[in-house]
């Protein structure tokens, strides 16, 4: 009789399960074992922050899949509440907290990653959110609770402040770096900054919590944070322990290291999902991208190498959206920080259009950011603010991304129009325009080279109409209409420097082509008042 | 003193007003004139049929722009209420109706389309919709009526129908062709159809309309439709004649043709928008594509082209979306119709995937086609009919061809997963999943194709629950559901032909690999019982 071989997956949840399930497709007759330390398998991570704030109003939707229905449909044999204790790479073994040693042909590391909890005090007074006993803890904590304070404001951060402020709690939200979503750039982080508070949640930036206990946070400026709740959602750590233990190659950053087939420095052992390094799509250096997206993509290209397949991941751009108050913010590729921390010659542009024709109702408007190699054109990311229409522009970017288009083809996309989904000049087709624009020549200041420029006395010409410049305008700014451009440009003569600039950038580019056809320096301020503005929230 | 170049362009709307601004701002100095026969430019065509509806309710949202505007912001020369009745190549000057002449360095045609009027008797007595005149004509002619025919089952018939049942019309919805909705494929119109139904539109197809006078539209069965207001939407045609009397060349279906900086057969006269000429994505023969991205598109080019810059036009692929009572339907390319008749080897493939993640509230129903070449896996078109998401999939799909992603390609994109906004393995990538199965091997039976191997005596294997089995089911089907398939699969071993089907195909793929592995040759009936059902819909 011939040998079955076992397959053998640490961690049940998108990863682990992908490659389960693939595998079995691929597969009738091996033996696959699923063991995972938590109480259950297939559970909706994403939806945690939800369900505590009521929004998933059932438990049970967070459980997509049992272990009686995966041994059912599947022949799975998924072993939840068991945790692997070692490996032992020889004897192709792992061992479990229980005592039980299973064999493996091969071995899937899919165990994710753990909440990072710094070394404050009284740190294990707050709660983390990361598993369904995670969710079920929290949700039984916050019954009574008045006052709820979080750490960290990134994505589950603020998913868990909407959602607690949904519940009825008054809710602090506390980030050490000097602005919240880290994978935005500061401007287009202050929209989201903005926004939430303006749903009444107040939000702390550059504010570093020393002290934690069961009724406050305390911050290194003193300052006093009363709290009945704490929730640290400060990053998370590749699960890579058991890994680092067996000896498998680990990463700078904790990621196990694998091959483009998933495979550790061990052939038997594959790894994937938060716990293994991915290649950054620019840089090609491994990073830690924790998507469900990439976990579960990955899931199956493990199931078909492991089945004989010839198949590779590819680079990840992370890709990533969250949702608050009504918001999206999205980002993908990326941000000018990183960009210009590699080194990049960049080319930004910031546009903020309607996401569908103004002339049909209910257009609400976008913020977009391109960072663009100003060597090659290539799309180096792109970050997206807005109430609609946001998932789609970042999808497509990414699409475009992936597939090599350059940021001036963004022009000639081809996107669907009818006035309740876009315009004939799509968002995506204008970021090309501009791009184009200025990769011609056409020339812009960002909105944090500004006071830099002014300071070596530059003329500030704001191009919008005398009422908007009334509401509201740039200090040191004068005021020429656009209108009245072609008759008074005379009034810059004298200027050496000069920047023009509008509410969002377009008449600004009106203005920048018309003063530079009369014989004129000038440039653009990008994104108009609006990104300038965007950049002074905290 | 130096010539100063005059451009004229017969057009004010899309691609002429975009040509215009864009020329404006390349070159400050050049004499533009505009030429608009209707009393308008720059207004929201696509924009009318809500006008109509009230959905928009201010006649002032659908004007854009003034002439007085224009002239102001851009130095245009607007003149509406001007009809170009010839042009003179040889001594480059076009003369209006009012007997003006007037010189041009270029000439650019943007003259759009006229609606197509067949020769019915009566059909003076039917509106049509394409400027801001036929907009109030129908707005006045509405007022007091109760029962609206329109004739044409395209878009703008649709949207038509939709926007006088709005205004509280019983609208009767009269198609010659078998389906509505050219664009789609029969079983992806039937949806649309369906829906259009059940919001209380009465849709006839395969109804020719044979007479028409104020009070009734008589078809050619004989039956009559009561009619207060009668509206012909059966299609455009380029309006070209002004070309063709000049003697430019036009293609066999009237378009003005173009080379791929938009010039006409006369290097100084350039054409763009409905009445011009597009090279098909695919065949690179030349079509028509009356949309008005292409056309804003191309007004920005032709600018460029007449100040000197060295750029193309690209093929197009004609991507479309339309609103229909809360669903949204959408194409881009080739349907499969088209594509046999270009004799494609086609791989196509149906799913019904929500849009988003379906543990959190408001998930809705995602009905896709995608097109595949057989031979080199390369996307040819797609359709996506649903109430949210349809847009973003259709643009990330359109944006994919565009770059020449394979159809396995869409398996990697990297998409924004958040639970509102889509799912870890979103649609587009499990339509990348389904086509990499059948490259592979994986076999598939479409819903056209069923009744004739079930004639010829295949086994349909129902594997969905006794329960959906019940509640209606495929004629011939046996019911093993997916679950007891593994201990019940002997019953089938007897014969030759076998197909299992499930709800939406998902089970079915599981059933497939199963029992492929158990060693039986099987299919899957593509998109499962749901697309065949949408199949059945007239």
């Amino acid at each position: 009789m011939s040998h079955i071989p076992t397959t053998v997956i640490i961690g049940g949840v998108a990863g682990g399960m992908s490659t389960a399930t693939r595998l079995r497709r691929n597969d009738e007759h091996r033996t696959i074992i699923i063991l995972e330390a938590s109480g259950h398998v297939s559970f909706a991570n994403c939806g945690l922050p939800y369900y505590v704030g009521g929004v998933i109003p059932k438990r049970s939707s967070l459980l997509l899949q049992t272990p009686e229905a995966l041994k059912q449909r599947f022949n799975l044999d998924v072993r939840v509440n068991t945790r692997v204790v070692s490996i032992d790479r020889d004897a192709k073994t792992v061992a479990t907290e229980a005592g039980e040693v299973i064999r493996y042909d091969e071995l899937v590391l899919s165990p994710g990653a753990t909440p990072f909890l710094p070394p404050i005090a009284g740190i294990e007074c707050a709660f983390t959110l990361r598993t369904v006993e995670d969710v079920d803890r929290i949700a039984a904590a916050v019954e009574d609770k008045k006052k709820a304070v979080i750490i960290g404001g990134g994505f589950i951060g603020l998913e868990m402040a909407e959602n607690l402020h949904h519940r009825g709690l008054e809710v602090t939200l506390v980030e050490a770096a000097p602005q919240i979503m880290g994978p935005l750039d500061v401007e287009m982080a202050g929209i989201v900054a903005k926004h939430v508070r303006a749903n009444g949640v107040r939000v702390l930036t550059n504010a570093q919590a020393t002290e934690i206990s069961e009724t406050r946070v305390v911050l290194q400026d003193g300052q006093e944070l009363e709290a009945d709740i704490v929730i640290a959602a400060i990053g998370v750590r590749p699960a890579s322990e058991l890994a680092q233990a067996a000896g498998l190659e680990i990463s700078e950053r904790g990621g196990i290291v694998v091959d483009a087939q998933q495979r550790t420095s061990d052939p038997h052992i594959f790894a994937l999902g938060d716990a293994a390094t991915k290649k950054d799509f620019h840089s090609g250096a491994d990073s830690l991208v924790p998507l469900a997206q990439t976990a579960n993509r990955h899931g199956r290209l493990v199931a078909d190498v492991i089945t004989g397949r010839e198949t590779a991941s590819l680079p990840v751009l992370g890709t990533a959206i969250v949702g608050l108050f009504g918001l999206a913010a999205a980002a993908t590729g990326w941000n000018e920080r990183r960009a210009r921390a590699e080194g990049k010659n960049v080319r930004v542009i910031h546009l903020h259009p309607a996401n569908h024709a103004g002339y049909y109702p209910g257009a609400a408007q976008l913020h977009m950011k391109l960072v663009v190699d100003a060597e090659n054109d290539a799309i180096l990311g792109a970050q997206i603010v807005g109430e609609e229409g946001v998932d789609k522009r970042i999808d497509v970017i990414a699409t475009a991304m992936r597939a090599g288009l350059s940021a001036t083809d963004l022009a000639d996309l081809e996107l669907a129009y009818a006035p309740q989904f876009g315009s004939a000049k799509d968002p995506i087709n204008f970021a090309g325009f501009i791009n184009d624009n200025i990769a011609r020549g056409e020339c812009t200041v960002q909105w944090h080279e500004l006071q830099g420029r002014l300071d070596s006395g530059a003329l500030l010409v704001d191009v919008r109409s005398p009422q908007e410049f009334a509401a509201g305008a740039i200090p040191g700014a004068v005021n020429i209409p656009l209108d009245e451009l072609r008759e008074r440009h005379g009034e810059i003569a004298n200027h050496e420097d000069v920047i023009v600039h509008c509410q969002v950038g377009l008449r600004g580019h009106n203005a920048t082509r018309l003063l530079n056809n009369l014989g004129y320096d000038v440039a653009n301020l990008d994104g108009g008042y609006l990104t300038w503005v965007n950049g002074q929230e905290e």
